[in-house]
C-alpha cells in the first residue's frame, strides 16, 4: 500500500499520475495527482529521463512512492527492464530504464510497452474487467496489440507478442515500412491512410491527417471512403485471424482511428465475424479508459508489490 | 502413480497405449502395451465407445488404470469433457465422453482434441521439451494447431484456439469449405492440394493423393510444384502471422504433408521468416513423436493426477 507513481512516455509527451493504493479502485478511478508535459522537439533520452524524475517528484510533492510503473511508447522489455529504442527520440537504445528509475525514486519499478500496459489497464479497470482472455489493439500512428491470456498478461518469448499490425492479410497489397506487402498497419493506421488519400487526391502527404480521412469519408468523398473501409477491412481480417488462433472472449479497440464513425466499426466487426470460425465468436468493443489506459496499466503493473 | 491408459481416437482408427507411470520418462518412452484398431466403415459413436472400452480392458489385462487420457480427432472440450461432434462418424454430437469413460474405467479421465494433445505430447516428450511458448501445427487432412504458452496448454475462451488453418492469407484466394477465401488450409492441406492438382491436370479428384502431389513435384511436374509451393507459402504466412501475434520460441510441424521434402520445408521457413518481424525470430522444426504424439499427449494430460 501507499502511493503508486505511474509514468506514460509517448515519445512526444509524458504523462504522470499518482494514486493512493488505499483509495482508488476499479469502479472509482481517482488520480491523487495527474499532469502531462510535452517533450522539446530536440530532446533526447537524457532530457526525457530528467523530465520523468522532475514530473514524478512534483506529483509526489515530498512523499515517497512505494512503487513506480512505466508505460513506454516503443520496444521495452518487461523482463529485463530495458528500453530497446524509441522510434521518436534519440538516445534510448538499450537504456536500463527500470534500474535508472529505481535509483531515482528508491522504489521498485516495472516497465512495459504501451500496448501491453493499455491491455493491462483496460483489463484491470476498463472494458475487459473480469475476462480471462482478451486482445487490446491500438489503432493510431501504428497498429499494435497486447494480450491478456488465462487471466494474466502474455508477452511472448522475448516480449514481442501482440504485433497484429504486422500480420499480413493481402499478398498483393501495398508495401509496408517493415518490408512486407499487405500488413494490417499498412492499410489501417492513420498516417498510412492519410498518405494513401493524399496520393489519391494528388496532394502532398502532410496536408491530410488521419482525422481528415474520417471526416472526408463522412462527407461521402469517394477516395476517403474507400481508403477508410479498406483499413477497416484489413483490421477486421487481422482480428478474425487472431481470434481463430487464440479464441479470446473480447477484443478492445483504442486509439484515434477508432473515432472514425459507425461505418468503420461496422466494417471491422463484420469482416472479423466473417473471418473467424462460427464457434469462436467474441465481441469487439471500444476502449473505456481513453488516453489514460496505458497510465492505469502502469498502475496495475505495480499492484500487489 | 500406477498405470495410465491413453486413447487416441482418429475417426477411422483407434490407438490405445498403457504406460507404467513409475517407468516411462521423457528420454525413454516405453509403452507397456500398445495397439491400434480400425473402425468399421458403418460404425457410430456407440460402436466406437464399445471399442474404446474393449481395447482399454485388453491392454490393461486385468489391472486397474489410475487415470485415462483421451485424444479426440474432432471438436472436444477439455473443460466440460464433452465431444461436440466427429467429422467422420455419426452419433458423436454432444457425447459426454469424459463421464462415460470415467464410469467404464472407474478412474479420472480427461479429454482434449488431437491438435492440443499433440502439442502437449511434443512439449512434454518431443521436439518442444523445456520450452515455455510453442505452437504445434498438424498439416494433414486439415491444418490445425495447439498452443503451449507460459509453460502450460492454452485452449482459448471456449476451447477453439489454434485454428491456424482458417486464418486468411489471401483475399483473392480460392474458397475454403468454411466459406472464406484464401484460408491456410485451403492452400496447404493434403486433400485441397490433391484436388487442385487433379483440376489442373483435368483428372477426377480421387485419382491423386496428397503424397502424389509431393512425388510429382519432386519429379519436376510443373503444376504439382506450383501447388506444393503455394501451400508452403500459405503455411509460412500463417506461421509468420502467428509469430507476430504470439512470439513463440518454436513452431513444430507434424502430419503427412510435412513429408513433402526439403524444398517444401525451405519455402515454409523462408516465408515465415519474411513475414515475422526480425525481433521475433523463432525456429520451425519437425515433430519428434510422429503418429504417437497425440497418444503421448493423452498420457501427459493425466500426469500428476
Amino acid at each position: 500500500m501507499g502511493l503508486i507513481l505511474a509514468l506514460d512516455f509517448g515519445g512526444t509527451k509524458l504523462t504522470a499520475g499518482v494514486v493512493d493504493a488505499a483509495v482508488y479502485h476499479a469502479h472509482d478511478l481517482i488520480w491523487q495527482a495527474h499532469k502531462r508535459v510535452y517533450s522539446p522537439a530536440d530532446g533526447d533520452a537524457q532530457v526525457d529521463l530528467a523530465t520523468m524524475a522532475a514530473l514524478g517528484r512534483e506529483l509526489l510533492a515530498g512523499e515517497r512512492a512505494t512503487a513506480v510503473g512505466v508505460s513506454f511508447g516503443g520496444p521495452a522489455d518487461y523482463h529485463t527492464g530495458v528500453v530497446r529504442l524509441s522510434h521518436h527520440v534519440s538516445g534510448w537504445e538499450d537504456v536500463p530504464l527500470q534500474q535508472r528509475l529505481a535509483e531515482l525514486f528508491t522504489a521498485p519499478v516495472r516497465i512495459d510497452n504501451d500496448a501491453n500496459t493499455a491491455a493491462l489497464g483496460e483489463w484491470r479497470f476498463g472494458a475487459g474487467q473480469g475476462l480471462a482472455d482478451l486482445l487490446y489493439i491500438t489503432v493510431s500512428t501504428g497498429v499494435g496489440g497486447g494480450w491478456i491470456l488465462g487471466g494474466r498478461p502474455y508477452r511472448g518469448h522475448n516480449g514481442m507478442a501482440g504485433e497484429i499490425g504486422h500480420t499480413a492479410v493481402d499478398p498483393n497489397g501495398p508495401v509496408c515500412l517493415c518490408g512486407k506487402r499487405g500488413c494490417v498497419e499498412r492499410f489501417a493506421s492513420g498516417p498510412y491512410m492519410s498518405a494513401d488519400l493524399a496520393e489519391a487526391l494528388e496532394l502532398s502527404g502532410n496536408e491530410i491527417t488521419g482525422q481528415d480521412v474520417a471526416e472526408m469519408a463522412a462527407w461521402g468523398e469517394e477516395a476517403a471512403l474507400l481508403i477508410l473501409q479498406r483499413g477497416a477491412w484489413a483490421l477486421g481480417v487481422g482480428i478474425g485471424n487472431a481470434a481463430n488462433l487464440m479464441n479470446p472472449q473480447r477484443v478492445i479497440l483504442g486509439g484515434g482511428v477508432t473515432k472514425s464513425g459507425p461505418d468503420w466499426w461496422e466494417r471491422v466487426r463484420q469482416t472479423a465475424r466473417e473471418t473467424v470460425l462460427p464457434q469462436a465468436q467474441f465481441d469487439i468493443v471500444p476502449a473505456a479508459l481513453g488516453d489514460d489506459a496505458p497510465l492505469w496499466g502502469a498502475v496495475a503493473l505495480m499492484e500487489n508489490m
